[in-house]
């Protein structure tokens, strides 16, 4: 009989009935009829034993890893997670954007963007001597991948009040941590005529629908993965769930709270993060109100003249999972920003002219969607809750 | 009075009533208060008027533009129906899953791939003379912006069974027409257990209900669309959802049909898509079984050993939007057709590994978001479709 010689990861057709065991709690088939559709070629090869295995054995095989329980409930709990945040969003009135990755923009300093290009680097001419000539490549101009869609997305919300953008996003960072991916997922949020309370309340709103509905939808998964991760994944979710002023500790003075070893102005490392959203306040956290110097030049300064209105979420067990503010939305004060900043009024003519015809004060937030993950999951490392991870000398498969 | 300097442009709070016009059908507001928010501060230099543009002069404003009626149905009609897509498919069981973007794998030859790098191609050391050391680039080789993520998507299928991706694909092609993007948005589809016939049916129904709701929500959109593009959008959508034999025509041989002046073997231009779609047969049609020659590598070779099992579905006025095929699920095959291909093991030995261990027939098809919105909107030129489009020599904004 072919049936014995079926051995795990087979591919299989039965018709037969479902019945709950006799004997525990589980379902088996009772199969009339069973056909074998692909057999494992070389079973003494294959690789994905019935046995367990350690995610970083699996994260080798990132091909075959889906076949495992474990990515199994990762990827169920990613796609809900997606879908919730999609219609959370479209329920609020909010237009998804796609915002470009390929941009002539490199906002955050060259050292961390990827280069986008056609180019013959292989086959460079002699007489180049080591000049390359940009206005051949493709785009006629050195180009990047993009690090946000941000500046994108505040030309909709001046136009269609409230947007999103979802989708892939780079950093070329050379940080082998469990914390960093390449290419990452990002939701990036941008509403007009919000204030920077209004847009950190949404925030909050937006995490508790999705805890919420992952409560209810997703509980088999996160019952075995509360197992497998040894956290406390679901009365974590849950207390978050309690209200705003109770769930999170707020923090107006985002370097305040550390004058005693950290000098005003300093920004805070994941140790510090970590110590006050798990030691000190041990639920989530909200730090507004950052040091002008330490911030993007798109944040709006406040009265003070040395704070922008910024603010992070941090949760336990993850550090920054959402990083927003509101916009500059004065035309001056955003010219001494770039100013300030080295930026080109070239580069950026257009996001001044967001502010110079009919500005409107606006805000946005960015939520990394592998981090979210991390905090519904348990999982670790970040590398476990996407497909195909890119990190550095990593990009197989 | 400010509300007399008013101009078109500004940001304006009003507190009033919306009430129904008694001239006309038109809504107006009967204001209490009205505060500007923000003025237009060189309301001579404005570029958006309220009289009507050209929508390439509106693309050299691709910042302001989402002010103009027109692209604010082109968004709302975007938003729409990605959130559909999701929807629809998350009914249907499927899974969404990111695929990666940076990829290693050159399917389909290196000149219509983005090559992605941080190497500093500027200071060149002159003793490369030309040489370029990938092993010190940021994931230790070169890598490329993927052209698909098919080969991915497969993997998940052959664990998960139904799984879709949908995100920002990238063709390096120097094609500056109307109907190419070098950043385009696409949703591939992927199912185990389906043959080439049940994923055209799928795909058809897929469609059958984006317009279907479409017609139901977006309807005020589509009729001013309908008059600005003077096409007959609503008509040919509602054909579309009339009974799938009547609405479609089916072509089982791909070149058939042009023997008197057309080589067997050949592929469709353009010319000929728009001949058998827009005057010959006048609907949408379906047109399979390719020559092997001409498709690619992973297509599973019909029993007449000269076709594959692949599929195109044609749209008037549009030409292919969706292409599909069942792929090789057989070991041995494949192997002969990565060979023929000159497509190297070491690359593709995990895409192998699908077939060695429990191989599963399986199907998929990939549909081009902005192509799908063209014919939804009627459109023509697909940089208008797409927020910042990026084509040769333009990567503005």
């Amino acid at each position: 009989m072919d049936i014995l010689k079926l051995t795990s990861g087979c591919s299989v057709y039965i018709e037969g009935t479902i019945q709950k065991s006799i004997k525990n709690n589980q379902y088996e088939i009772y199969a009339k009829l069973i056909k074998i559709i692909g057999n494992v070629l070389h079973p003494e090869t294959y690789p994905i034993s019935p046995k367990q295995h350690t995610l970083e054995y699996l994260r080798s095989l990132a091909h075959l890893r889906p076949r495992t329980n474990i990515i199994g409930a990762i990827t169920r709990i990613r796609h809900f997670i997606t879908q919730e945040i999609h219609k959370f969003l479209n329920s609020q009135g909010f237009l998804w954007i796609s915002t470009p990755l390929i941009t002539a923009l490199n906002t955050e300093g060259s050292g961390e963007m990827f280069c986008v290009s056609t180019l013959d680097f292989e086959n460079i001419p002699k007489n180049l001597k080591g000049k390359v000539d940009y206005k051949k490549d493709f785009f006629g101009k050195k180009t990047f991948l993009t690090v946000s869609g941000q500046l994108h997305l505040e030309s909709y919300a001046c136009a269609l009040s409230k947007v999103y953008t979802f989708g892939p996003t780079f950093r070329a960072e050379n940080s082998n941590t469990t914390r960093h991916l390449a290419e990452f997922w990002m939701i990036e949020i941008e509403a007009a005529f919000l204030n920077l309370d209004e847009i950190m309340i949404f925030a909050y709103e937006m995490l508790k629908n999705i805890f919420k509905n992952i409560l209810k939808k997703c509980i088999d998964d996160l019952i075995f993965l509360e197992k497998k991760t040894n956290t406390d994944l679901i009365n974590r979710m849950r207390k978050f769930i309690s209200k705003y002023t109770e769930a999170v500790k707020i923090i107006n003075d985002a370097t305040g709270h550390f004058t005693s070893y950290f000098n005003w102005g300093e920004d805070f490392s994941l140790e510090h993060e970590k110590y006050l959203s798990d030691i000190y306040y041990k639920k989530p956290i909200i730090i507004k109100n950052y040091p002008k110097k330490i911030k993007a030049f798109y944040m709006r300064l406040n009265q003070d003249q040395k704070t922008v209105a910024s603010a992070d979420i941090l949760l336990p067990g993850i550090g920054e999972i959402i990083g927003g503010s509101q916009r500059e939305e004065r035309w001056e004060q955003l010219n001494l920003n770039l100013k300030e900043n080295n930026l080109s009024f070239e580069n950026y003519y257009w996001y001044q002219d967001l502010r110079k015809y009919g500005t409107v004060p606006h805000s946005g937030f960015g939520l990394g969607l592998e981090r979210l993950l991390s905090y519904v999951t348990g999982i670790k490392n970040l590398r476990d809750l996407i497909p195909f991870p890119r990190t550095p000398k990593y990009a197989n498969f």
